[in-house]
């Protein structure tokens, strides 16, 4: 029978929906049953709904489709809603089924009954499916929401009766998000702002690829303009292949005092920075009040960054522009403890090319992108886009089943990664070519650093409690092994260039718990 | 100095909450910083939200007191909501601190900046503070809200310079929630229409205490009716202790088989019956269409259903029942493999006096209310209200930290136990005496059940890939290794016997993942 799940499935498997990431219930059974009869639409299961859209997050990120991702009602919703938070700023397409009572069911308030289109409304686009003739309207409706532009979190309420009940044919629509030039007057506008001296240029989200980056270097050149990278970006390209800007600091205190001269700030698929978090002593908004803040392509208003720095770099007659071969530090491996820097060195020095790091490596991170990232084999990252930790495994299992001929390393502060570490089974059954870095320095290193600014010189037990993992210690390699994830345990750069290297060299999933000094 | 943060914690203190279970981040460090010095107020650290949400609600459930959570921001709260779900749904009180963005930051796009009030009031109380002068007075009326009557989940929403900025003398009130007892002419009404026979009472809440359940066997023996106990209650005596009812069963076409007869329905503490999901061929509304529904005893209104079962009683003239030995069955050791049957055996036969059990062992689990727990010693049960799974370890560490006295028993089912399996490491950080028994089918059994309902009787390799959890096989005590809980698997009624006679004599937590055949 066709029913209207299987006129769903068919529907967004012809918009171009390939994968999806499954955690379904009883009120989505007629779901699990059209995947099961659709050919060509993949089914990964995520044991923790935060796994699903985290990896529908990291599939988009690289691929520009969006996945599927399918979910029990309200709770199994929320459990995914931290990584749609993160989807949503990173403007990804991402495409929600979510299950509901069936109509005449909702009269009533069963145990699982609760208002959904509450919590979906919280993170993007939402439509509530009233009767099963509307099931391929309303899939092909959600793909097109999703592919924007700009990319966005789409979900579709479904109720069970909709689903099982005799559905339309499918329809064989391929939706194609249309990217657009900035206006010519935009890019002139900038450049008669760029040339006037002390400028600056934030770079962020679609202007970050390897031609983006530079027609950045190339404007720089020609006006001696400053340019800086947005903190978090969804999708970066990096290494030695691409010009090397720095990102804009973390702490406001900073990033304020990097674009203090700045007399104007060209925002290049940014938005104006505001500083991740507020503190009694310092603003929001970190360019300096005095500066000419002006947009020269918004991605919000579907303007392609790229090809606006390129525009620009052409209006500004500015030459190209040869990097510099890097000097690539001969790395010995030794027997040096594990710190940051050493830790990030090594991985520098192993990144093999056109890796994708997955970088939710927090306070070990901003480390990796101030300092390492730039002299490492070209690479992709990605970033932790809205704060909601917890990205970084699923987003790596994603990424890995979007590029399976690309080594992804997802490089993972320890206590974020507990946060949904169940994705490390997902690997192991879909055996994704991952290798898990944990930063392991036991605690809550930016909280530790954030009670220090706040002037608390000697936490008393119980803020040390809240910010410390040490009691008892964690033991990644136990957990990588609970979920059939092969692991150990290294604690210097040598043991490390050992771990990495094996790991390279092998196929499917690998954790190495890196116990920093 | 006395900021905002410690008027809400000293004035929660005075109120009766004793407990914090928290998840901070950087918009909650004043609170951190309070908590620290706040003599009294004991902290325990979740390594996931749901942890905290789960046990705050286990807490209360036990001591009738909330606990506070600690909860950083949209995407702190989104992951504790599936747990809050289940709180609401067990009218359990809990009360809310989550942090937000500084006032004057709430005007920007910071990356963490989401609309975190249409998510609480999916989930009950809300109200956002506005100002550090209210902050003593919102933290007491955070608590009444909790406290009720009904019970509630009450979240406080706290911008970050409410927390920091100087704040008021903390309030020194005690609510008490005043459960009122049932009208006489309710009660006399009740009377009436049990004597006209072919009556039938269903209990639920505040009824499921001993005096509740020994006052409903006494109306049971006098008007011949029906009792019945909801599929789902809160928190429920049980044992060899009190009278045996069956619970409503979970599948709909069982529940109205089980209710076919009545020409009434008595509620005392439980709600209309509902389905728990909506199927083709079945009603939504369990009690026949013919059966006049009367509500005895309403906790949303504040009803005492225990009481007002007891008037029942009296009006009735029902005298005292005895409740007959149960014929407790000899439990010899064996090396039979282990069933759901040999399993819960196992467990009534060991399961010792003033256990909490909770029950989110699903398939085992209705098997274990249905045939095992009547022949248990006393014990309570707590079972999973809101259908969204996760509840089980986090309530147990909760109920452990409010009962050091007793032993609890997480009889938790293997899929449903992966979604909040970061509360291994608080019981073992807090060492809670908690006997983790994992009913490891090794499957989403009941999803299984479902799709055969649905009439498929071999599933495809897609659909057995999203109800199977074998490929790979899940560790269980490797997982409990990894975050410090010691653990062993069985796979015989006698190597569980033995393995839970050892935990039971322990002090902290203990892992048995029982292999089902």
């Amino acid at each position: 029978m066709k029913t209207g799940a299987s006129s769903l499935v068919y529907t967004a498997l012809n918009a171009g929906v390939e994968i999806c990431f499954s955690n379904p219930g009883t009120t989505e059974m007629p779901i699990v049953m059209a995947l099961d009869r659709v050919p060509g639409m993949r089914v990964a299961l995520g044991l923790f709904e935060g796994v699903c859209t985290g990896a529908a997050d990291g599939w988009a990120r690289m691929t520009g489709r969006p996945a599927a991702t399918l979910l029990h009602l309200g709770p199994g919703l929320s459990n995914g809603l931290a990584n749609l938070h993160n989807a949503r700023k990173a403007r990804t397409p991402v495409v929600n089924w979510i299950g509901d009572h069936a109509t005449r069911h909702l009269a009533f308030e069963a145990p699982l009954k609760s208002d959904i289109a509450a919590l979906t409304g919280n993170v993007g686009w939402t439509r509530t499916v009233k009767s099963p003739h509307e099931m391929a309207e309303a899939s092909l409706a959600a793909v097109e929401a999703a592919l924007g532009p700009p990319g966005r979190v789409a979900s579709l309420i479904i109720p069970a009766d909709c689903q099982w009940e005799p559905g339309p044919e499918p329809l064989s629509s391929t939706p194609v998000p249309a990217l657009r030039e900035a206006p010519d007057t935009t890019v002139q506008d900038t450049a008669r702002l760029l040339r006037k001296g002390r400028g600056g240029i934030l770079l962020g989200d679609n202007a970050l690829t390897v031609r983006g980056l530079n027609a950045a270097a190339r404007v720089a050149a020609v006006t001696s303009c400053g340019v800086w990278i947005e903190t978090f970006p969804s999708r970066q390209e990096c290494g030695r292949n691409v010009p090397r800007f720095p990102a804009l600091p973390y702490f406001p205190e900073q990033a304020t005092e990097a674009l203090a001269n700045c007399a104007s700030l060209v925002l290049a698929g940014a938005r104006d920075p505001i500083a991740f978090f507020a503190y009694p002593d310092q603003p929001s908004r970190l360019a300096p009040d005095s500066a000419e803040v002006y947009t020269l392509a918004d991605p919000d208003a579907g303007i392609d960054a790229t090809l606006a720095l390129e525009a620009l770099a052409q209006e500004l007659d500015a030459p190209e522009v040869v990097i510099p071969p890097r000097t690539v530090p001969v790395f010995t491996p030794s027997d040096r403890p594990l710190t940051p820097d050493t830790l990030c060195l090594t991985m520098s020095a192993f990144t093999p090319e056109n890796a994708i790091v997955v970088n939710e490596a927090l306070t070990t991170g901003l480390a990796w992108s101030a300092l390492y990232a730039h002299n490492t084999a070209p690479h992709t990252m990605l970033s932790l886009t809205g704060g909601a930790i917890g990205q970084g495994l699923p987003n790596a299992l994603g990424a890995a089943l979007a590029c399976p001929d690309r080594r992804v390393i997802a490089f993972q502060a320890d206590g974020s990664g507990l946060y949904t570490l169940q994705a490390l089974w997902s690997m192991a059954r879909e055996s994704a070519d991952v290798t898990i870095v944990v930063c392991a320095n036991r605690c809550y290193r930016i909280l530790q650093n954030e009670l220090a600014r706040a002037g608390v010189a000697q936490p008393g037990p119980k803020a040390q409690d809240l910010t410390d993992l040490k009691r008892p210690e964690i033991d990644w390699v136990a957990l990588a092994k609970g979920f059939g994830v092969p692991g150990c345990s290294v604690s210097t750069d040598g043991e490390l260039a050992n771990a990495l290297m094996r790991s390279f060299s092998e196929r499917g999933p690998n954790l190495i718990e890196a116990v920093l000094t």
